[in-house]
């Protein structure tokens, strides 16, 4: 017990330490919040029977009591920490700061999540100018000891790291020594003194000599660190809550540097790329486990120690099977062998590829390791987009440009074209194009289409450029806000570099990364093992999944990836192809209802056409369509060249056609004249789309013989009046064409909507949750513009995540159950959907499971995951007892 | 029966016939959705015994079986029609279509809600070429059966009204007679000789001879006048159902044109314009009811009868007595002597102006007419607004050049100026201006304060014009359509007319007129009846009355008003003031949190000063200071002009002026970076303002002793951490300068602060409910933009009025249901109110109050009204039986 130690007695006598090792086991891995991961992981192994060095950890209770209490400890602790010592020794043979057989301890960090790299670690506690004699008075020792003083300065006694390195640069170039390992004993032990004189001369006071200062001094500062601003950094990054602590762990030192007996390795159960049932590890003889990090000497595979090592390899073989039987999941190992004698120093579950991840869940299915409804839960449903996009080959050299949101996942290569039409002509000539904007609008969406990717400079998750991208499953990168990009220069100009039309870049929009030139890809590879465990996911999932979809592609690509029907088909988007865009434009500006009829004529086949190729690709299955939607000045030109252009096409004059576009502005769009709205002011316009979509569908019918899964979708309703109207249009259409079968719905997107859903309900036959919209109205937040507070949002903890990207259940979330629940009280079969983006969102999809929706909808790419953790909903809702019998 | 009367049977036998009467009275005055309101009123006036001509009531349930079964007659009908004519013959001793004694009938419509002048009335049904002889074959006689020709024909046959009149200038041109008294009975009966041949040449049959005829070819008329388009357009403007249908009365007809024996008359049992307690109306002596209506002959005063025919005025004076007695209430009646008999044809609820309702409903309390209660109940609310504001003299000749939106009352008079800045100038120099704009906007408010009146060319009840004008008083006219303002011209056109800055115009706020020149004025006198009604009505609710005022004149006229406080001051209403506008330009263009602190630095002595002169005037009353809630981009200037001018200022160049102004650009920004959004991204800006209360609440009290009644509000919470992170700030504020009264709340105008209120609740110490934006969000409506489609919707009947601007109870107000519920289920006192602009909505004050709020807050000029309809709210609100016992 040292000087500078404060304590303060505890009002009760409680356990603060747990020891761990051969003989005695205090902990468990169900310990987790209290030893920490590290910790309750060295109590489940010694538990189980593995060789782990003896320990004990001081629980995270005392970080919080340390904190709590002007850095003071509990009394009994200094009790508890002499118990769990002797306890060491006496299993070890060793006792501490004893100059014959001196006992050496590390001091380890170890929180309840894993934070790598966040926090302290000491090595060697206990080594003095006594001890390191005892220890062997030879080059090893003297190594032993440097480190400990140069470790223990940095982070107990805050001494500047690179004086340790002057010193041992200086010695190096005195006797004209390359490495480290040219230098011998006495260079060590002379190093050992010039690094005493540097603390003497930092601190004011020699290297504490005595080991219990040490052992203090080193369990205090990992405490400590839990509060470093690195490390608060990285909880707040990874939502780690600060009141859950560290706890210390304790353990007797073992060296796999002691001679060519020894060594040291980490090793995966199973490979963790490529999921195989191979062991798969590395280790270095006569190596400490810092040097296989370091990477000065090239570590040999794990197989070779069948050779070198075979009893001990034996060992360990024995040992990885063990583990994967113990907990059932493949483990990521560190071990350390000591004239012979084999130690386990961690286990954790190993990080993989979701190749490795497929490939590992379903073989340990076939091996009767785990259950289906296991193997489903393993595989974290985001991490197959890496399986459904190209990426970017992991060995190629990278510079990256900059850093932006990774808004749509896949990798992509093509030069920089700065135009929409632009995109367009040189796609048509061959060439892959990179489409670079500012942000996107849907006059760019050909552009879109025809570009291998897509990078913004302004933008969020959410904005246009980053939600049609991923509708597309096209790459994107958006809000690169360090770009620049001059469309009358035309140049792209980030950090100082000037690009141009026609230069060469990659994009990652699975990291955000922009990258110089082009990188080389790796293709993706659905093996069998995806196709198996998605036929698990199906079986075991309850809601439907659905695509949103208006291009052949999107619809063919979604049923390629399962999809089950279309959820939402976004008539406005087949308005924006150049072929009919005009008469879009024409019927805008019309000014009498008989104008808006011709115009609307001659879009009229174009839509129907449409609604046919959807409706074969589905072939009977369910096919939603949604009424127009957006407010009409979307679809108007804002340039000059353009609106003369259209004013000249259209024969009125250019001032005409501003007039009608600034009579078309609105304050809030996304709150004026759109959805329904439209199709009661300008019945026209709904009317047109419902006869389009019902001879389209009778037309397939009469070719296929097949019944379309027709279900016509009113979007923005806030009162059963006007469902009860456009239901009345819709009806009063479909027996004039002699249309049957087809169910009438609307989007639940209104909280008013909501509220009423029981009156709605008498008229529509299903409700679509349109969450973004809903979102946007419960929350009284913009899409377009949260991007002003949504950083400081998140940052001030207020949104624990964007609400557009996933649910907020509390509110957006109580709004779909009180229209579900009231919407079903007045129609009790009234299907349930989802077709906002939340579709695609695993834990959205968990909760759209609990409120009982029928099906949800998501962009073709994001099919499989949907399918996915729709299926881990359903198991994780099964009561336990009937998960358990299923083992 | 006639020939073309179809009939087809009934089911039931049915009583569809209801006489009245002196020996028979079937109907009663509770009776009026089946008699309609004229059939129900003969039948009461039967009932208490004043003398009614006899006859009978078809009910309105003929209608409606009438245009169910394709204008037909129930099986029945015929037989009660004829049992209730021989009632009538017995009563009056005469038959229908004896040669001797004929029995004349009037038929006419009468609907459960009054639809004047827009059905059909035939009188004299049962003359013909014999039964005028009978009559006298006199100038009477003829006169009577010209009528009948002639009303008959246009009702009944649909012969064009004009060939009648054309006969008669004829006759009178070649007679050489100016008026029609002029005629004589040869003259009339030469007539009645044309006006058949008009009817036989134009219908090519006789004009009818049979009585029966006569009389189902009127009741069918009469049924059927309920569908013509004027009819259907009225009861569209007035809220009424297609399908309540008309009755049809038949009745003896009166003469009060037999002789100077004779008279007609109007008379009511107040004065209508003032409520004085004295018999006030007008007669006719030998004249028919329609003679007083056509405005030929001048009418006597009612008092000249006291002369003239003093038994009779005798017999009128206990009538009144009778009807106040009975109906408790002012009565407007009709009446007809006969040969010195006095029949009553009419008595309803007389129409009266605001300030005689006030009046009489006081005095007959005071007489112990009716109770307190019921004298609150009798004042609309809304019509206390003419007590308020100037009024154009009802006898001075307007000439209106347009109507607009009635947006705010009072009449104002003044030059055309059509710029804020110019507004302010002149009336620096004493002119009185109407500020004329296209529409305004928070920049034009010291232009809108220095003017008389504001009309504006767009916009709705709810534009940014008509919401301040109703917040400061002043009349406003908005949204005349056909007004063009150019500024650059300096011209506004009207009708073709072009008027300059400088030219006279009148505004009529109360009925959205613009008129030519100057009007004169009346101006209000608030007499001790007011105040005696409004002490009542404040002894009877529960509800509080605040403003919302911001500038101490509204605080002061809304003390005057009897405001208890105020419930909504808008800071950011002082942001405006031309003497800071600077600085909050300089605040927002900042680029550093040090930069923006300096500005703010210079915004918070006025802020300061702003609060002490509020917190004064309240004295000690509640006062809700609402920390800054618009989006920035609102005090940012706009012209080139002003955007140089402002860079010139801040030394920066007007690219960065530009850029910024460009930055805060939002696509919705009611949706954006605005409310606490506000307060959590640039924390140094609320910091300002919850100082700047503070310290000027310490001020106060240290001056005058006085506790300030300050509650602080934070806008747009959506989540309860926003309001713990704020809630933190102002009491570490607080605590810093030593303040300790003070509660701190939020306005709940988010549909997910509603659903969290529970939560919420555990910060806020009182909810203000914003049901302007409650209103925006949960409809998803844009306020500035539902213009484009809130006529449709009004028209199509989805909206029954505009939710703005009376809460739509079943979506917004189950929203302010669950929020109140939550909240004070949490918090047990919570404090709640209400800020928006339904405040001052009797409709909407009458939810608030059934809902439990505590108070509600409206604009100073509506606080009258609010009391007022406060307490009927609570009145209506009472059981029954507690009512009927305070009587």
């Amino acid at each position: 017990m040292t000087a500078n130690l404060k304590v303060k007695p505890a009002s009760a006598t409680q356990k603060w330490v747990y020891s761990f090792g051969k003989e005695v086991c205090d902990g468990a891995a169900s310990q987790k919040n209290l030893l920490g991961g590290k910790g309750a992981n060295l109590a489940e192994m010694s538990r189980i029977g593995l060789p782990v060095p003896p320990g004990f950890t001081l629980s995270t209770e005392i970080c919080t009591y340390f904190y709590q209490h002007g850095n003071s400890y509990p009394a009994g602790l200094e009790d508890q920490v002499a118990q769990g010592l002797a306890q060491v020794e006496k299993e070890t043979g060793r006792k501490f700061g004893d100059k014959k057989e001196p006992l050496l301890l590390s001091v380890r960090s170890g929180a309840r999540a894993s934070m790598p790299g966040m926090m302290d670690t000491i090595l060697n506690i206990g080594l003095n100018d006594e001890t390191v004699i005892s220890l062997g008075d030879n080059r090893f020792a003297w190594d032993c000891y440097r480190r400990l003083i140069q470790m223990y300065s940095d982070v107990v006694l805050n001494v500047a790291h690179d004086h340790f390195e002057d010193a041992l640069d200086t010695y190096k170039r005195r006797n004209a020594l390359k490495l480290d390992t040219d230098i011998d004993a006495d260079g060590w032990k002379e190093l050992v003194g010039a690094y005493k004189d540097i603390v003497r001369r930092d601190t004011g006071k020699p290297f504490p000599q005595d080991p219990q200062e040490q052992l203090w001094g080193a369990i205090s500062a990992v405490f400590k660190s839990w509060m470093t601003p690195r490390a608060v950094t990285y909880r707040k990054l990874n939502d780690i809550p600060e009141d859950w602590g560290t706890a210390v762990n304790v353990q007797a030192v073992v060296f796999g540097n002691m001679g060519d007996d020894c060594a040291t390795g980490v090793a995966f159960t199973r490979d963790p790329s490529t999921g195989e049932n191979a062991f798969y590890g590395e280790y270095l003889v006569n190596a400490q486990g810092e040097d296989v990090v370091a990477g000065i000497r090239t570590p040999l595979p794990i197989s070779q120690m069948q050779k070198d090592m075979p009893e001990t390899y034996k060992e360990l073989l024995a040992i990885r099977e063990k583990l994967e039987q113990h907990y059932k999941d493949m483990q990521d190992i560190e071990f350390t062998i000591q004239n012979k004698k084999l130690y386990m120093l961690q286990t954790r579950t190993g990080k993989r590829t979701a190749q490795a991840a497929l490939r590992a869940a379903v073989e340990m299915v076939e091996e009767k390791l785990i259950s289906k409804e296991e193997a489903i839960l393993r595989i974290p449903p985001q991490s197959l987009d890496q399986l459904l996009h190209p990426t970017i080959d992991p060995k190629a050299e990278k510079t990256v440009l900059t850093r932006g949101l990774p808004a749509s996942p896949g990798a992509a290569v093509g030069i920089i074209v700065l135009d929409a039409d632009d995109a367009e002509a040189l796609a048509g000539e061959g060439k892959k194009v990179i489409l670079c904007r500012t942000e996107t609008s849907p006059e760019d969406i050909h552009g879109m289409h025809a570009a291998q990717g897509i990078l913004t400079s302004r933008g969020g998750m959410t904005s246009h450029a980053a939600v049609v991208a991923r509708g597309m499953g096209k790459p994107c990168v958006a809000g690169a806000g360090e770009i620049l990009i001059d469309y009358k220069a035309q140049t792209l100009t980030v950090q100082g570099k000037v690009l141009k039309p026609g230069d060469t870049l990659t994009l990652d929009g699975a990291t955000g990364e922009v990258l110089d030139g082009a990188m080389k890809m790796v293709q993706p590879a659905m093996t069998g093992h995806f196709a198996t465990l998605m036929g698990w996911a199906d079986a075991a999932r309850r809601l439907k999944i659905r695509t949103n979809a208006e291009t052949p592609l999107d619809a063919a690509t979604a049923r390629k990836f399962g999809a089950e029907g279309i959820g939402l088909s976004r008539t406005e988007h087949m308005f924006f192809d150049p072929a009919r865009i005009l008469y879009v434009r024409q019927m805008i500006l019309a000014e009498t209802s008989e104008e808006r009829r011709e115009a609307l004529a001659k879009i009229e086949p174009f839509q129907k056409e449409d609604f046919i190729s959807l409706f074969k690709i589905m072939k009977g299955l369910p096919v939603t369509i949604r009424l127009l939607d957006p407010p009409l000045h979307e679809f108007l030109p804002q340039e000059d060249a353009e609106i003369e252009e259209l004013a000249k096409t259209l024969s009125i004059p250019p001032a005409r056609v501003r007039q009608r576009i600034q009579r078309l502005h609105e304050s809030n769009p996304m709150l004026g004249l759109r959805g329904c709205r439209l199709g009661i002011t300008y019945p026209e316009i709904y009317e047109m789309q419902v006869r389009a979509i019902f001879e389209a569908a009778l037309a397939v019918k009469k070719e296929t013989g097949e019944t379309v899964g027709l279900e016509i979708m009113v979007p923005l309703i806030a009162t059963k009046r006007e469902m009860d109207i456009l239901k009345e249009m819709i009806d009063k259409t479909a027996k004039t064409l002699g249309a049957t079968d087809y169910m009438t719905g609307t989007m639940i997107e209104l909280p008013r909507a909501a509220l009423r859903a029981g009156e709605i309900a008498e008229s529509a036959e299903f409700f679509s949750y349109g969450t973004n919209d809903l979102t946007q109205t419960t929350f009284g937040i913009s899409r377009d513009d949260a991007g002003a507070f949504l950083p400081d949002y998140q940052k001030n903890g207020i949104f624990a995540a964007d609400p557009f990207a996933s649910i907020d259940v509390d509110g957006v979330g109580e709004m779909v159950k009180i229209a579900s629940e009231r919407g079903r009280k007045t129609r009790a079969k009234l299907k349930l959907g989802i077709c906002g983006e939340h579709g695609g969102d695993p834990a959205s999809i968990a909760f759209f499971h609990e409120v009982g929706l029928d099906y949800v909808s998501c962009s073709p790419y994001r099919v499989p995951i949907a399918r996915l953790a729709a299926a881990q909903a359903a198991i994780k809702d099964k009561p336990q007892a009937a998960l358990a019998e299923k083992k």
